[in-house]
């Protein structure tokens, strides 16, 4: 089959990402939506360097790639509102399909967009303008599809969570953590959009309209931003055994829905409470899947990206007829499985807990240490217990950085043939999650 | 359009979840779906009181339900492997579309089920195999499809986690708990299955295959339980920062792939750490996406429901023809969206967080908690800060109940009045995900 031509528009943080991400995992990307995707247009009005342009047409019109003929899937990642709105529209016209990671766009002109998508039946997909590389879209529109949702609740703006996290880490105030988060690039010179709400109000509107099956009203949220926090109130919350996090949240209550922004205290037990950082998530609670959570990195360059190009192969494989257009049940195409070798336990990789008991005498430790040093393996921690009676033996617990199972295995042989040691050595394997 | 006939085989406790999801959510699932989905049909060898039959045909004979002509999608609930087995190729063979939780059926059989699928040109649907009810198999197969996968680690198996959560945050031993697990039904009579992590290794192999595009290989996981974790383990575990859990692992390593299942300990600060109980969580970590994590009941009659219904739903929207197959914008069909209002915030409910500065004198408190009962606004907790120098002023904190906005609103009127008051009330919401 021939491939699929994307023109993106727009090779900022998100389509420089996006470009990358198609270019670097094209094979991987192929063998999944059964049809190769390349992008066969660039439309941006200054040229940027560093990208590997090579046969790319270019141009500095992004209106021409929305009209281009050769152009399938039309990829609006300019920003803003109202040349988008008509890089989109114009995109529509010419049938193209469009995938766009511009929550502003589709909070304010969303439903405009998907009734003319709808009458010259092309796709509009959005993944990417709520929580960046989080499928929250996907998991609310299609995997919950059997509920009657009943809440949702989201961390879905990275500075304002930045901020809270660093006010309550390190003691900071307010400004001086949004100075901070300007010079690392999180806030924008004009950080209002992201600190009293906005941007999470236009991603709470989204995600609400498709929870509950409403229009998109972003003029109805409720926002509040989280400048008036202060330092105080993060500390009292936190006595209260509680953290302060700017949420957004939509709820059915009987006579109607609530949609609002604004900082909360959740409890310290809660997940939620613990997604810290530029992190961002989101609970939703079905009637009957009851709650649930998706984390991930809610903006940048690749994390946003992912979601636009899942967007892509989305719209790729509804453009095959019939049952080739099905999502493949292995996720890759049934004659594209890969036979990489599943690799023996011996050969795995993994940090260690090891707890032996140890007759509590000089020089046993040194024993030990010279061992795993033999086998290069590093110890991370330890501990060792007092004992019971003097000169008896004492539990000695051992934390290892990751090292191959094997060598581990051979270890913990030489140290059980230790005079010095007691039966047999317990081995957990440690989980580093990196 | 006419409806689709839904054939349930297996009326236990995900058959009967998923026969209350579709009758009690019919309505809002066919907004969804774009057409009515019935339970036409329900094999199942004893016949089970308690469920609403009405206009239902009930057979003994299951083959019966795979075989009959009414039937456009069969669900295969009765779990076990030859019987399944024998079920879903009749059903595939017959030109039906599959819809299965059976996770043992997959991992060990789905290769040749899903290419006597391909070969009729049917749709097998799996997603309540793994993790119940969160949409783990559509995140990674479709939200993921950008990615080149590097990892997953999940608890993916509700018993043992229970088992595990209660050795630590009780201090009991895992014989005791199991005993009790068993007692509540979370664990079979012969518990081999779920804590000696066949369950766990089951599902693995399944996200891994989707993962990386591999055949489904269980034979080849490696599978460790958790009966030899002892209460010294989890103790030691805790003084090094650490906690013991359960974990599913696939890792793609250079030369190949590890697959494996055993306890682990986890830093603290992870989410995945914070899973407790019978709750199930992923993290799964793309090249370009990063860390993720999605966590939700692992199990359990409508949580499985959940992810059974949403595949059935995915299936007749594959059912139409062309654009109508698409999953519309806003996850419910264009024309049948709802227009339920949004509330005002002063009609909004939560619990709120107040910081006061009150005057250091007798009464002040007394005062305040007068105004809040005559509202109706219930106080969950109180710090009263020392005054800094005697007699002066003195910040009070209160944490209130669940209660609407107005009311609270006009009780901070009434308070700022107050002559024993300073200035504003700080109001913060307080959010207890419930």
């Amino acid at each position: 089959m021939k491939p699929v031509n994307v023109g993106i528009c727009g090779l900022g943080t998100v389509g420089g990402g996006t470009l990358n991400v198609l270019i670097r995992n094209a094979d991987e990307i192929s063998r999944r939506a059964g049809r190769d995707i390349l992008v066969s247009h660039i439309g941006m009005r200054n040229y940027k360097e560093g990208y590997d342009l090579s046969g790319v047409k270019v141009s500095a019109d992004i209106f021409e790639v929305a009209k281009n003929p050769d152009v399938d899937v039309l990829v609006e990642l300019i920003g803003g509102y109202e040349v988008a709105l008509e890089l989109v529209m114009t995109a529509i016209d010419h049938g193209k399909h469009v995938v766009t990671a511009n929550k502003a766009l589709i909070a304010e002109h969303g439903n405009e967009i998907f009734a003319a998508a709808h009458k010259k039946g092309v796709m509009i997909a959005f993944e990417a303008a709520v929580a960046g590389g989080i499928p929250i879209i996907k998991a609310i529109r299609e995997g919950f599809s059997g509920n009657q949702i009943n809440w949702l609740a989201g961390i879905i703006n990275g500075t304002g969570n930045f901020i809270l996290t660093e006010m309550r880490d390190k003691g900071r105030a307010f400004d001086d953590v949004l100075k901070e988060a300007q010079q690392l690039g999180y806030a924008e010179a004009d950080p209002t959009f992201d600190v009293e709400g906005i941007d999470a109000a236009q991603k709470l509107c989204i995600l609400s309209s498709i929870a509950f099956g409403i229009p998109l009203q972003f003029d109805r949220v409720y926002t509040q931003g989280i400048s008036d926090i202060t330092q105080k109130d993060v500390k009292y919350a936190e006595e209260l055994g509680y953290r302060i996090k700017h949420l957004g949240i939509a709820r059915r209550r009987n006579g109607g829905i609530e949609l609002r922004v604004h900082p909360a205290l959740i409890h310290k037990d809660q997940l939620l409470a613990n997604v810290n950082g530029v992190m961002n998530a989101v609970m939703v609670h079905g009637d009957a899947v009851g709650p649930t959570l998706y984390y991930g990195a809610g903006a940048g360059s690749e994390p946003t990206a992912s979601a636009v190009v899942a967007d892509i192969v989305d719209v790729v494989r509804s453009l095959a007829s019939s049952s080739d257009s099905r999502v493949p049940h292995l996720a890759f195409q049934p004659d594209k499985l890969s036979d990489v070798s599943i690799l023996p336990i011996d050969e795995t990789e993994c940090g260690y807990y090891l707890r032996m008991e140890v007759l509590d005498q000089p020089g046993v430790m040194a024993k030990i240490a010279q061992i795993l040093g033999e086998k290069d393996i590093s110890i991370e921690a330890i501990i060792q217990k007092e004992p019971q009676i003097e000169g008896g033996e004492v539990s000695l617990i051992l934390l290892t950085r990751k090292v191959l199972e094997k060598k581990m295995n051979s270890a913990i042989d030489a140290i059980e043939s230790l005079d010095s040691t007691w039966g047999k050595v317990m081995k957990i394997r440690v989980e580093y999650l990196k």
